[in-house]
């Protein structure tokens, strides 16, 4: 079924059944009515009341059957237990969509799940859509549809405007809802996903990359209910050119777990949802704050200004505020050049004791002579060297007597410059606030706050390309059971696979293992073979740099003995003869299970420091070579495979080639295997490789079961 | 002199001439004289003026000498010309303190230093304390002296109270006090130090640490132009139990840059400021909002309620808002326990459907009855187990019938429990704010920001110890040149500083390397002397694991060929015979010389951790050895030594001994050391002590050139 089908009906329906309408507008089954009422609904609504002749002055209906005729929209509000009839009702009579907004289903633990089953039944049966159970339901605000109890609306409806509102939970949409309008943002839609039995979040953002009326899509997700569908409802608003802003929550573990408590849905690692937005190109803010600021300069910004890159110039009337946002803007990630010598000239021509640097200390003459502020902030408009102009003003729009001043100046640089984007980093009284935004300012008084504003703008103005997945097929063939319990075998599957190795031979024999080194070559490497034992080297299971035949049979016979006496129960398969490794950079590279987005590849540099560094790069897997390389230069410790400190450039090709053939295994089997370890893959220099040199495979939980069975 | 000495006068003048009053409210000179007047100044006030007879209604003086008598206080306010002048003459008459509002002095480049410098001078003969150039002045909101021409008091003065503000900007100390005033925030001084010729922020702390009418300290700090008195005057405030709230701006390196060009001072290292910050127990912030709200929230907690721990129980009526309160929680510092069982059951029993663990999730049930919201509160305040619980009410206070619920409930649960820490995650109208900050609650409405302002509480309840300093007396004696040139100089320098190395001799034949290998016993490692060749590995000047004296032979000879090979021009000293070094933990730990603070020691895990992970622990010398294990702790590096991943456990006492030691030869030699390099510092296992490897030290530029002359 398309993303976002059916929601036609919840959005612009020609007429809206309330289930369980009330007389009382505080309660829950009243609020829609008295909403659709006063917000001036234009099609028919319908009350449905077991027991009243008319609801909130409209004609009632005793049951769906009733209906005068089939709504496009049912808004379902009776108690838990006539939620499931009362759905199979509206699904028998063929009504689009159904909002449930009553609660007790799977957030109401193990009881409620049998029931939420039901629902699930009833929609992929009927083909009825439904949103909810437990959501704060949906608002259209230009045609008044307000399928919602939200008491963010019980005072005014928001303006209508450019923002979509999409999340799972309808606290944390209707706040962000509220916060807008409290700013004077104006909102297309708002959707409360709820319990997801059947629509979800991926499809209300899919619909939104479709409306006309949305050019902004903001996202509160909490967790993830079917991963493919999130990800190519992103990739549609992607395509479609709307920046996708997203407060994911639950980044600490507490806040994991009780998302997950909260959610009754599976915990997923925060790193790997942080992954899967930035490939989707999603813009991932970190607090409510951030979402309102963002939202709000994107819509007083509009899609044309936006910035197209991340240099900002800086002006203030007071070198220490000037240095805090230098401070706040290099902390976002914005850049902060130098002006050029003729603006600079320009500068200190209008005002000779500015510091015509970038932060620009405008001293405070301009507080007493607009013409000098126009002039320097055209001389920094016209450097052309800083997509984005923050100018700061702590006190400007306070008094009265310096806020004509600034505004007249503002006035004149809008006239002068429609298209540049200057933002104001101020506070002052709302009317005037208001007066600036009207004029296309973006105002924020807060320093940290407006630098990550800016960061957001110039990455909606600078949106990232979409990346290509590459296509895998699941394995016909589950892998051989050797190759979870022997090193020999797992890294034989790997090879199968375009990942390299070195030449190993096993061998049963100081006879066979003095062959295999004849045939490989000397130095070589032993290695005790036996799924019993883990940590070779501890049992004196490894001997390196074998030079000979005597020193060979010398290190055998010595290995059989020590790991005999340290290890006596061990079965041993015998010996790994390996070429010795030539010198390279060692990365750890593993795949694991994310309960939600399933397969996911790890990269970092070997032994302790991705652990202590905590300097790992993860992304769902398969990544093609491309993605894996930008996978290895995200790392701190890249410089050491790039040549850092006179090393010899490292082959981040060939380690890439093989982060991404790893990636593609771990998909073709990922009904068997759970992870992969390659530790370490050894990169070779520029041109030489990368080899696995060991790797265990373990088995998915369903598999070893099998096995042991 | 006593730091803050003269102060009185600025703070407590019994009389007041302003020089260069002017009639003209708007001017620089003009202001002191209305703001005196109208808030209601007790003292005299001779406005100084050329020509007029009175200015605003009092008499004017044609001279600082035709006063009727010596004003405690002078404030400065003529054309940079006259300032020295004018200076001068209050000197002469014996005038407490004056205050010069005028700026163009250092602050102007070269052309203003010698200006600036003859100020400093009368400071310094007169004992006349001068506070500024350039500064925004003083102010004493209970006694109504405004020596400032702040367009911030223009309106109103702040009310009175207990928060103190030290700034060296006159912008962002007068913005902190307007910022506090509009969140209805008493103030008890200002002070804002501008160019510091001889008062500076160092001076402002210690008399507010003495001041009885400041609880709370605030200071914005842009740089510091004497360190021993800004740690001086730090340690008086943590003595006098007074909390020191820093805004250090200035974090990156533009903002270093930008800080440094526009004071006209060094620019130090943040990461030096820090520590120092640190090590004093000042709370640092990292922004103008973090400032304003924990000053606030300590004006509303008072002295007696802050809390003693960092943990915290949280309380939403929506689940994802308690995520996201976890998230930024942990993100703060704070920790989230468990509640106990009985307080669970408790919370249970109030609300069947509610999720008991912490975060709590109350359920929207709480919003309309005011007794469960009581009880819930009730359980987690009695629990214990936290010292600070936060309520977060998203729509709460926002609508009137809400309101009124929460704020029976919260005045029941004040009157309950009128000693313990509740704070309210809420927006709401102004008034309703106000209502709840006068009963005693904290309310900040950003999550992020409430978090962070609870962990700065529990800082300011749970004050660090003040941590010794070891006192170190400068050298007697130069070190010998080579210690400078020479690796083995440079250890035994070291060594004769109490600094482990390991037996070694220089040996300027084979013969005399064989004897000494003899003396010192195999195995040895042989190392190239030379002033001329610092990589020694690249020439083949190291040989490490010489077992014998045929390996040794061989060694040096080929040593000797394949240096003179690749460095045919290095003068070469012979070779280094020193014992073949154990296994161990390898750090580097060196001193620098800071511009502002002087030498600094650093430590980090050896080899390129350090640098990739950016895991440096720095602080300036000398330490002690507890300081010294505190700096080793705080690496993300630790667990190395501490017996991860099954490894021995370092000997970390002598690690941190050998650090301390390193940081006071810094000291001891800090007019001709500019560095100190031991690289590495092998650390062995625990009870084995700590060596260093190699080591350099790099003279101080003025030593440097001595030596070249």
């Amino acid at each position: 079924m398309p993303l976002g089908q059916g929601l036609d009906a919840v959005f612009r329906p020609r007429s809206i059944a309330v289930i369980g309408a009330s007389q009382d507008a505080t309660k829950i089954g009243g609020r829609p009515v008295q909403f659709l009422l006063k917000y001036g609904y234009a099609g028919r609504v319908f009350p449905v009341n077991r027991s009243a002749e008319t609801v909130q002055g409209l004609t009632a209906y005793a049951s769906v059957d009733a209906l005068p005729e089939v709504p496009d929209l049912a808004v379902v509000a009776v108690p838990t237990g006539g939620v499931v009839a009362a759905v199979r009702d509206c699904a028998a009579r063929g009504v689009g969509a159904a909002v449930i907004l009553t609660a007790g289903f799977v957030d109401a633990g193990e009881s409620g799940a049998a029931a939420q089953a039901e629902l699930t039944a009833i929609a992929r049966d009927s083909g009825m859509r439904i949103l909810g159970p437990n959501c704060l339901g949906a608002v259209s605000v230009a045609t008044g549809v307000t399928a919602t109890f939200s008491v963010n609306i019980e005072t005014a409806m928001p303006e209508p405007g450019a923002i979509g509102i999409v999340s799972q939970s309808g606290n944390l949409g209707s706040y962000t809802m509220r916060r807008l309008s409290d700013a004077g943002v104006g909102i297309s839609t708002f959707l409360a996903t709820g319990n997801e039995c059947d629509l979800d979040v991926a499809d209300g953002i899919a619909w939104m990359a479709a409306d006309p009326a949305t050019r902004v899509i903001l996202c509160c997700l909490e967790t993830c209910r079917d991963a493919g569908k999130l990800i190519a409802a992103m990739d549609l608003a992607r395509d479609a050119g709307k920046p996708l802003v997203v407060l994911k929550i639950g980044t600490s573990e507490t806040g994991v777990m009780a998302a997950a408590s909260h959610t009754g849905a599976l915990a997923g690692s925060d790193a790997v949802f942080d992954a899967v937005l930035r490939r989707a190109g999603a813009i991932r803010v970190h607090s409510m704050e951030a979402l309102v600021d963002l939202a709000q300069a994107a819509a007083i910004v509009g899609p044309d200004r936006l910035p197209r890159g991340n240099r900002v110039a800086i002006l203030a009337a007071s070198g220490g505020f000037g240095v805090m946002l230098a401070d706040a803007a290099t902390a976002a990630g914005l850049a902060i050049p130098r002006l050029s010598e003729a603006t600079q000239a320009r500068i200190l021509t209008a005002v000779p004791f500015a510091s015509p640097l970038n932060p620009v200390d405008t001293t405070a003459q301009v507080s007493s002579r607009p013409e000098l502020l126009v002039e320097m902030l055209s001389a920094v408009l016209e450097d052309g060297g800083c997509e984005t102009t923050i100018l700061f003003s702590s006190a400007g729009f306070h008094l009265e007597r310096l806020s004509a001043i600034y505004i007249e100046a503002l006035t004149e640089i809008r006239r002068r410059w429609p298209d540049k984007l200057l933002v104001l980093c101020c506070g002052g009284p709302p009317e005037t606030l208001r007066k600036l935004n009207a004029l296309g300012y973006v105002t924020i008084e807060g320093i940290d706050a407006m630098c990550r504003t800016v960061a957001g703008l110039a990455r909606m103005g600078r949106p990232a390309p979409g990346c290509p997945v590459p296509q895998v097929e699941k394995a016909a063939r589950p892998l051989p059971p050797s190759a979870f319990a022997n090193e020999n075998a797992s890294k034989q599957a790997l090879a199968e696979a375009g990942i390299g190795v070195l030449a190993e031979r096993v061998a049963r024999s100081r006879a066979a293992a003095l062959a295999a080194a004849e045939e490989i070559g000397f130095p070589v490497v032993l290695k005790i073979l036996s799924p019993d034992i883990g940590h070779k080297s501890e049992v004196g299971g490894v001997a390196v740099g074998i030079e000979d035949p005597s020193g060979l049979a010398a290190a055998y016979d010595m290995m059989m003995e020590r790991v005999r006496a340290a290890a006596p129960s061990a079965r041993l398969d015998g010996v790994l003869v390996a070429q010795m490794a030539p010198r390279g950079v060692e990365l750890i590279v593993g795949t694991k299970t994310d309960p939600i987005f399933g397969p996911v590849v790890l990269v970092g540099l070997g032994g302790i420091f991705a652990e202590i560094a905590e300097d790992v790069a993860v992304q769902v897997a398969p990544v093609g070579d491309g993605e894996a390389e930008s996978m290895l230069r995200a790392l701190k410790a890249f410089p050491l495979l790039d040549g850092a400190r006179g090393r010899p450039k490292a082959d981040v090709a060939a380690a890439a080639a093989a982060v991404a053939a790893i990636s593609r295994f771990a998909v073709r089997h990922a009904d068997t295997v759970a992870e992969i370890d390659v530790n370490p893959l050894l990169v070779l220099p520029a041109g030489e490789g990368a080899v696995a040199l060991d790797a265990l495979i373990v088995p998915s939980a369903r598999l070893k079961s099998e096995i042991a069975a």
